[in-house]
């Protein structure tokens, strides 16, 4: 479904939105790009954008079926690119994975996007940039790149919120975090995936002169791949984090044992005092002075109670109990 | 043993299976190759293979024996690449390496299979596309390749779902899934063995310029190496989520274990209530008014039920029961 | 805001505060360069400053915004370095990032800082160095960066006091160090992300030549990439240690737990001693010769309490109590 | 001690033994070479040799000290190959290492073995191919590093072996596997770091054009490579599987001391029983009607044993006994 | 201070010691190098020495101040090499790094020596060999840094020793070795942080052609590199290994809880049969034949004895006792 095409020429958009045709028409005009948003197509629907802007059958098939790695290729003088959306639903702690293709050629950008992405935001942004947009395709590149991981860096910032309540969850009281962590470190991983190849793609937009990559844009590129390393960083981080989350997590549910055997122990003791004595004075002999005393029984009661008393004090102590 | 043995000539199959010799003879016309499909030859068998089309007699003898890494060599104009096939047979939960031979050289391909792998499907698919055989040997290549990636993202889509399963068992319920975890990651580690060399192959059939494999293809080496990136992701992950899941479930043990002991020593208090009582009235003292009481029994009794129904509430509060 | 406005010449500061606008032209002037110092500055404040020495948009939006990795960029003749003060501050065991911008240009450097980071010291000593500026801007740039990372010597020598504090609550007596670690751990991945990505922007700083990093100082710049790599193999080998620490923390909680319970065992195995006597001689039968004896009760006590310290003396060699 | 001297011409070896002086002379003729083995020379003895064939100061040093890494060395014309040979004792599972020393100059090959190497069978079958020793000294490197290489893919054989039986043993019931387990890491890390090194030994071999590996030597020696490659692999996935399996085993440890926990848990609540019932009717009250009935006694009894009875299916149908 | 100082003519020592300034003389004579050897100079000392040799400022103070990483600087044909010495003091287990300054320019050699390296011994050495000090300077940093790799051996061997008593520990009886195998390890990773480094430097000794280190040396400081590799691998090999002592000590423990678990259990057990037995024969019941029988309570006494042999032969035969 094609969503919005409109043809720019000097950094500014021309009125009117273009039919399929027009679009590849103005394309082929001097000075002018046009920008085509494709909403995941359906493969009839996209042939036909293929077949007017001549597109390469293998990234017309990437394209349409999503499910890719973040790449860049090259296929003659058009750049096809792939990033990834991240997006962190928080109440569910997941990471939600979109896809954006992108098909940059001297006089035209087509941008195919799957899942949650929303790229009107971007064009709104870049149309009040003409200076930016005069650089041609390359700059609507620029804005949905720097777009897409500007997003990464507030889906970081979600993850970094439940990685903080993990660990109060690990060294507080609370129900056993263990599930969390690992659920999280899944997400990590995904998320991982998801971000970390765009990097090598945006060293190369860089490294190689592309005719669609004017130099002027090279320092805006250097700056998201920059942007784009502190999130792989910190989702780095994140990783080793929930590593080292899940084996003190560990540690503590040994602790805790420990300190309920001890609890229990404590009490086993105390109890112990009462049955001892009590069985004492229910042997059967026939001479136990104690047994004929008019005071025996209170002054048992009363010893023995002394007895838990003490032993629940010396535990007390010991921070047993 | 030979299974399918035909020429192209631009794109097309030839009508008629050829012999060994005519397939000879057929590989040295010019603008045709042949296509010869071995499965588990003997030696006898392939070396007359060998000898025909002037095989290189390491590469003959890592052909017959199978066994090999995925790999790409350069035997003067002849390319020897080696792919193992995966298959995930889900109820053993158990990954099935087969392997692959190809020999291409300017007229002819020769694919020697071991193990489960088929290529029926893959050669007609790539009689369908005329135009793609049109470039000649290094198409037979790509479509093989390609059909092997394809059978890896299934293979890793039954690993997922066992992975997903053991989740489940590690964090519900249920028996011990520490062997069915230790036992995938076993077979993580073969799949990884079988496929994470490939991709060094792919780049080098890019990178250098092979005349059996024409600049045309390239993309198409290209795209499959992507998607082989994509799987090799996958099964790094895989063997992170094992491990996780692994040391997750150490911890589910040592929680469960403390669960164990409280409710069990919950039960050992509240059993303790009547006999620490019971002794103290069992004691042999000759003045126990309580003895003497007509209703010192059944109040005692009360008593003791009474303590025991207190404890059962306060455990139960406090989560041992 | 500007904290300090200065033209140098021939390596000796000249009289005077200078307004922005005379700072513009001093930059201008052949043999001079101006050093200006700028702190937290809002968005207008830097705007001037940039519009003044022609900064790129995006190094301006970086030096405003702060959060950037350490990095080396070059906008035509200007360098811009962003590097990262650590500063452990010990009682809360915590590592306090800060962050210092620094535009390098033939004529001028400006340097931006953001958090607890003060250059009035390196200012400082740089000015008793007149040899060592007379190389330029560059010889700033120096200046900082080598200030820079002797904090971070420091700030590691904190680290490993309390890496050695937690050792002794690990192997001694005293309460649970398991939180402790994991902070430190925390922190110790915090300073890596700022600290390890410096060495790659010093390495090309000796690597290209920059006009404004004249020959002469590439040696100083080796020197400070050679301290830092020292940082990061301790800040690594924190890293290391604090994962042992937590896994031979595990050991020994198991290890007191074992204690605990073999102390426990021993002591119900004492308390079982009299118990058992007391069930037989408590028992109803008409013929138990002992109980008629006169000196039985003594006896039978005096035995108890034998077999009591024998087992109290068994189990104290045994090494259980 | 010289085991063998012989000299090859055009492949084929020449009548008779060789004194040291006379392979001296044959190493220098053309067409020729001399393949002299020693087997642990004392320091004297390998001077001789030293002299006689110019070998270099530090490698006879190392070829007659051992201990050495794998490695690739020139010395002028020389190469000096440094293998180590490997040899899986099952009975004791341990691996051992041995090593070969070998000078390949233009007219000679010295091979110096130390250790449980066997080099006569690779002499032979060498000596079955005129074709390949045809290719001079080269030759016999390749037919020795081939053999070893080979050796190590039996070693590899012999530990996977072990492992799946250590991996019965974990999952089994059976003695405690830890130890082997640690005693297989240490095996395995002996045997990595004895291969490893080897594979970059070999890529040097095919890169370099030495003049001793005349290039149709060069797909012999990454044949090798190859396999080299496969066994690496092995031995790193060993390691992980060990790794694995060490943690599993703690898994199953913790597991079985938790069900032993029950099933102890079980027996002794089933025990509580009757000692509670005892305790109430040891009460010394007057009033206690079921004291006097006269089926008091084993109706008590039968109570008793109906509760333990009933206790023990509860307990069989939890899956605690 | 100044420990040794001579001039070398040809290779060998010209007699008598020099003054500072006697030494400047001589190492501008053409042919001669002085070789000046001073330990933990103070600052002034040093300085005396930096103005005679004309060192470079940075180089001046990293050997004055000592604790640098192992390094190689070029300062103009000055070459400065930094290593650290190391010796594992076996009573303590600990490792003692120290520290050497070698300054290599084309007529002298300047060694700063810090810690308990001793050079006395490599100077004798080379004395004996003026074929190798004929060399020139380089030849004294060969010997020093040949020597100083060979007591990494030393220590990598006082190593093992220790990671195998420890072995020892872990699967023997005895005490806790947690702390043993952490301080190790602490020790293993300092090390590895002195060693590491200077295989990077030495490459580079052998791949620049410096003019003090003459091609003749290339291979003579390509063997101690591979010296030093063997180290490394080692010291590698102890990290991986007490790692894995850790986690096996950890199992070992938990084992060895779970085996004091069964033995307490089954005392526990055997006491219970006579205490339940004596409960039963203690309640009140008016009806209770067996009470009444002469033979009664030795009846009853030896039943309960049978019953506890029988539990003692069933735990025995179990293995928990």
């Amino acid at each position: 479904m094609i969503v919005d095409c409109a043809a720019y020429e000097a950094g500014r958009r021309r009125e009117g939105e273009l039919s399929l045709g027009r679009a590849g028409e103005a394309a082929r005009e001097k000075g002018t790009f046009v920008w085509l948003g494709v909403v995941e197509p359906s493969d009839t629907e996209f042939n036909d954008v293929a077949a007017e802007f001549g597109l390469h059958e293998l990234a017309v098939e990437d394209a349409v079926r999503a499910h890719q790695r973040p790449k860049l290729e090259e296929y003659g003088d058009t750049l096809h690119v792939v990033v990834k959306t991240a997006r962190y639903v928080d109440p569910k702690e997941v990471i939600e994975i979109g896809e954006i293709s992108i098909f940059v050629a001297p006089g035209s950008v087509i941008t195919v996007r799957h899942g949650h992405a929303d790229l009107a935001p971007v064009r709104e942004r870049l149309e009040q940039r003409p200076d930016l947009l005069a650089n041609g395709p390359g700059a609507v590149l620029y804005g949905i790149v720097d777009h897409v991981v500007d997003r990464y860096m507030e889906a970081a910032h979600g993850f970094d919120n439940d990685v903080r309540e993990v660990e109060l969850q690990v060294f507080g009281e609370g129900r056993n975090p263990t599930e969390r962590i690992y659920k999280l470190e899944r997400e990590v991983l995904e998320f991982q995936a998801a971000t970390a190849p765009l990097g090598e793609a945006l060293e190369e937009l860089c490294a190689h002169n592309y005719p669609v990559v004017p130099e002027a844009l090279h320092e805006y590129f250097r700056d998201v791949e920059d942007h784009l390393a502190r999130v792989t960083t910190r989702i780095e981080n994140f990783r080793q984090l929930l590593d080292s989350a899940l084996e003190a997590n560990l540690t503590q549910v040994s602790m805790r044992q420990n300190e309920d055997m001890r609890k229990i122990s404590a009490w086993v003791a105390i109890a112990a005092a009462p049955t001892m004595v009590a069985g004492i004075y229910g042997m059967n002999f026939e001479h136990m002075p104690e047994l004929e005393w008019t005071l025996g029984y209170p002054t048992v009661l009363a010893i023995t109670l002394a007895i838990c008393l003490f032993l629940y004090w010396r535990f007390k102590r010991a921070g047993w109990l």
